[in-house]
């Protein structure tokens, strides 16, 4: 047996209560492993055989999958070119084992086992999505060395932490294609999430075809959305991989978009087109302060439905049926947040409703419009989702809860769950708000819920961007709604989200090339490879800035056709060269390591010489330019380090002249041009000063 | 006015025979043009109207994906989210005029005018086809200076030489995935190609839905096939870029795929499964030779149709019919190559046949087929397409002949278009031989044809890697179908694919990224960029060679779920930096310019110096150890080169012994390791003799 040792730096120390043993290469971390010695060798004979009394398509077809994928990683042409339910095969590699089939819903056994010795290999899990979850875990346990391509001997008992473990994707603000989709389904997959939630109508845009209503997808958006045979494909293509699609229909606010054909829903007559209900009155260049963005969001009658109407009930009856045939999750949520009250306040036949109905207030007609919902998704057998603002003292027991405002109210998952709603958490899980991974990762979930989602809202990216946008930290995310214990090492833990983030990219996700495209893009294909040295190590601003810039522009940019190019659209929110950076500045800086110097210098040369190269392109693009800042910075910044190294080394002592102007460097480079920051600042800080500053806990909201 | 100077250099005059002027950027080039001074300059103002008496969706769907590329291109939120049929706005700065609707069918008049001045942009055509033709001409043009986004000042008058400009894909060896087929119509609608020939069957796999013979695909293929939906929804996606689909249903050879679940159609009793109908004795690693495949394919008796029998055209007749309500293209494709008729002179019955109705041989026989189908297809309304074996002396005046095979009949395109065949040329437009694109750019199209289609073949790609195989050089055969006359200055033609290359990636087309990516998995994203520096540099060998090694490999090789990951699968036929090489390369030896001298030499110590980073990878992966050897001899050969430069500028004479040792250096790196070449050899060679050769003419096919 081998134990992992994992090496602590003392910069680190904020995040770390304790040690643990990590399975290298996976994520999420099973709930127990042994590693043992040697390895199992693939060669083009490696076979794949199913023992299940319960025969799956489903099953096949993943390992189908398998086989692709890794010919494509070992470039092995297998003898076996796919597994078919005739193909028993006693003697074969790797035998799965499986007695029972899947439902597609939560909470079912989603345990395996995986037992890898030189010769065999065995899969056994209760039911195929436990042998589907096995099957990820081999797909990264996959190694190689001079012998080739092998799978480690190793033996793994696991199982999820809960239950419910979400990624929830906003295409209404942005429509993304059902390839996008798609390619965020086999990523989830991946990682062993089990429930994308799609938040398919907003105010933006209605992005689900309606046969009984045509008017919601036909006026309700700008010809982007989702037709019911679409939703069937992705739903069989999600069900295929272990995941339930549940369907978000915002009500009663967020609804801009129903209005569009059927105003009579809501409570002002309208009329009403889909789009950016925000509208700020403010001067040319302007920058809104939050507080003025929250007084808008507070006092502003946006369109919301009338919940004293008896006709808004019979609507929502029959779509809430055919909604309820297509998509089979036994699941459906229905928003319920952010209702101000003000629409209701000023409609004087709601005020009568609520006197003649001893109604005291929005909130309370809320719960009732709530109710009355919920009560019709019951009927047609589905449990209903609201998001936190539906918790209120005559909630359902039957509604699931989930927590999300980093503003809320305190202690409201406690509560959901004290009254016995179950919950799920999606609290700090916000991917949209460019918060690092090691942030989510530190997320205490609480006790009693019954999992978690990771959210991604499109006001500022596109089909193009969302992919960097929301991966690799969905990842990270992933595994703490999985494993029982988290990594107490958070550089190892990067080093594992991004070894499976080559991975996503490599079976498909876009994230990386997408990246990598948008800066040829933004080069003009010329000089790229400079333009993405830059960009590899800028970050975009956190929390809500950007979203509150947005607001601040011209109204094109919240068009729900606008594109994001920008560097703030691109630069990583976790670059992986800042870790790496960050790492390698930590072993310098406590051990004079002579590789990590080594390293350093060569990295810091680089990142010196690169702004000369970037002149041509800051002097013909105005999206370059915005950034030329942190281009000379980055090379100042770079120059100061390599002097104070190179001084160290010959114990010549810095005079105060340079102490002093390498300080102002660094607070010149504390800037955020363009909406993006230098992320490794704090590491070159250090290389100059000596001292690395700890991570921080947290980064404001706004 | 400007006139372009265009440069050359002695070692192209190979190809040269006159000069011409090129508007820069632009690909295919138009008829005529004439270039003024001066530019319209693009921001956020920038509106575009439409005057179009005939207003149609397609071209207003045109124009609002012209609005997402500009602004993904420009960085500007433009103010006109997108264009409506009521928002006529006569003070835009582009106005749109066109005439007519447009009807799906080739020979429409596709001809439109561009006039930018400063202030205002026209763009007229007679129907919105040439309109979409001028949004992609614009598109191409779109300049950046000191000043931001422009479009220069040029009038052009444009119009196709060939109606018909296709591309073929074979999704039936491997499928190719509906969004992969979708990007590559945006890339034909970029570069002006009007016709997607998908080869939909062939013996591996039947590869569309059949509601009235499921067993089509449910037995004839392993599960990847479009379904009907699918279709609709692609013919639509097409038919809203000017492009017509016209499916091919190959038959009577090529048919196993027809088979499996229909064996009765067949001239041999059967069973029948899809897949690779070739198959070879041979020896543990015996190369097969051209002679034994030659031997195998002549004398085979392959899986045919029987032509004898009334069942067969009565399962056909429902067949086309339901295939010709499918695709409303005016032409449908019946194969109709490479059936050497074994398989019905074994058949006793078929003889009786052919001696009763005085039919001499398989080859009349096959007249026979063929005509009788023509006839089906002529009841449901199409016209016929067939490979340049169904040209014979009866054949029905209506038969569309495309001409193909390299090593077939000579003069046949006379032959057909003597016989009044209409007649359409993919001789030496095989994009899976892997020739350069200089040598399709310089194939001359007979007189008298209707157009010409590039066509890739999929034995030896996937949906992965089937873009960069394609493209950009379809670009390159799509202006030997648009353009009057073709340019002469080889390098400047490059210069323009290579642009208008970034330009379709940047589009959406997968081409570049795909290639990135997958140099990133074959380097298992440690140091990838070393490994992609060797890539960069190799090409793989041309012809059928590769195709002859694939039936040398085990079987899994050629299997239609086969994936393609090695350096000869990555490796590009038209590597950029080769071009770019060559033509520093060129101006060094021509005039010692000292820029270029600089160039070279930074590139050469870059080469010189990768081999080391790449040690650890070649000890690890097979597939990296099979090209090692080149990356060792582009180290020495670099150095070699390197030395000769230094010697020379100091005025020193070589010795005989490092002369000849740089011989044998050479010499060496003639190999073709992994099925690949280094491209770059014929300019490192120049910079160590001082003589750059010509340009090959032509590459063997074997």
């Amino acid at each position: 047996m081998r134990i992992c040792l994992v090496i602590l730096f003392a910069s680190w120390s904020v995040i770390i209560q304790a040690q643990t043993v990590i399975l290298p290469n996976v994520m999420p971390q099973p709930k127990s492993f042994i590693q043992g010695q040697g390895k199992f060798l693939l060669n083009s004979k490696f076979s794949i055989s199913v023992k299940a009394p319960a025969q799956d398509t489903f099953l096949f077809a993943a390992i189908n999958r398998m086989f692709i994928i890794l010919a494509r990683r070992t470039g092995l042409y297998f003898h076996q070119e796919s597994i078919t339910p005739s193909a028993i095969n006693p003697s074969a590699g790797l035998i799965i084992t499986s007695s029972q089939k899947a439902v597609a819903d939560i909470g079912q056994d989603e345990s395996y086992h995986i037992n890898i010795s030189p010769n065999h290999i065995e899969l056994t899990a209760a039911n195929i999505i436990g042998a589907m979850h096995g099957i990820e875990t081999l797909l990264q346990l996959l190694d190689f060395d001079s012998e080739g391509a092998f799978f480690p001997v190793v033996t793994i008992d696991d199982a999820p932490k809960f239950a419910w473990r979400g990624l929830m994707i906003d295409v209404s603000r942005h429509f993304i294609p059902l390839d996008n989709i798609k390619r965020n389904i086999d990523a989830m997959a991946a990682v062993k999430l089990n429930v994308l939630h799609l938040h398919l109508t907003d105010a933006q845009g209605f992005r689900v075809e309606s046969k009984v209503f045509p008017g919601l997808q036909n006026k309700g958006s700008n010809g982007k959305y989702y037709t019911q045979t679409e939703i069937r494909d992705l739903v069989r293509y999600a069900t295929a991989r272990g995941i339930i699609i549940v369907p978000e229909f915002d009500m009663p606010g967020h609804s801009n978009s129903w209005f569009a054909a059927y105003p009579e829903l809501a409570s002002a007559p309208g009329p009403y087109e889909a789009g950016q209900p925000l509208k700020f009155e403010r001067k040319e260049n302007e920058v809104l302060t939050v507080q003025k963005v929250m007084q808008v969001v507070q006092n502003s009658p946006f369109p919301t439905f009338d919940p004293t109407k008896e006709s808004v009930y019979t609507f929502l009856d029959k779509f809430l049926a055919e909604m309820a045939d297509l998509f089979p999750s036994p699941y459906i949520h229905i928003g319920g947040d952010e209702n101000n009250g003000v629409a209701w306040k000023i409609n004087p036949a709601i005020a009568a409703f609520m006197q003649k109905n001893k109604i005291a207030n929005p909130h309370e007609l809320q719960v009732y419009f709530i109710q009355r919902v919920a009560q019709l998704a019951k009927k047609h057998k589905k449990q209903v989702v609201g998001w936190e603002e539906v918790l209120t003292k005559n909630l359902s027991k039957d509604v699931v809860v989930q927590v999300w405002s980093p503003m809320g109210v305190s202690g409201i998952a406690e509560k959901s769950i004290a009254a016995g709603n179950r919950t799920i958490f999606s609290k700090n899980l916000y991917l949209d708000l460019f918060m690092p991974a090691y942030i989510h990762y530190q997320v205490e979930l609480p006790v009693g819920i019954i999992g978690g989602e990771a959210a991604q809202w499109t006001e500022i990216c596109d089909e193009e961007t969302i992919e960097p946008r929301m991966w690799p930290r969905a990842a990270a995310i992933a595994e703490i709604f999985w494993s029982p214990s988290m990594e107490n090492d958070i550089p190892a833990m990067y080093q594992r989200l991004f070894h499976v983030s080559a991975l996503l990219d490599e079976n498909g996700l876009q994230h990386i090339s997408n990246y990598k495209k948008m800066i040829r893009r933004f080069a003009r294909n010329e000089n790229s490879t400079a333009a993405e040295k830059l960009i590899d190590v800028l970050t975009p601003i956190k929390g809500y800035k950007r979203l509150f810039a947005m607001f601040s522009l011209p109204e094109a940019a919240s068009y729900s056709t606008a594109v994001y190019t920008r560097a703030a659209d691109m630069a990583q929110v976790d670059p992986p060269l800042k870790w790496e950076f960050r790492v390698q500045v930590e072993k310098f800086l406590a051990t004079k390591n002579p590789e990590a110097e080594q390293w350093l210098k060569h990295q810091l040369l680089a990142w010196r010489d690169n702004d000369q190269q970037l002149q041509s392109l800051f002097r013909s693009s105005s999206q370059a330019k915005e950034i030329s800042a942190h281009s000379g910075n980055l090379s100042l910044l770079s120059a100061a380090a390599l002097n104070v190294m190179d001084q160290t080394k010959s114990g010549i002592l810095s005079d105060s002249t340079s102490t002093k102007n390498n300080f102002l460097l660094i607070q010149n480079a504390k800037t955020t041009d363009g909406e993006v920051e230098l992320s490794v600042l704090p590491e070159l800080e250090a290389l100059i000063t000596g001292k690395l500053t700890a991570l921080p806990k947290q980064f404001p909201f706004f």
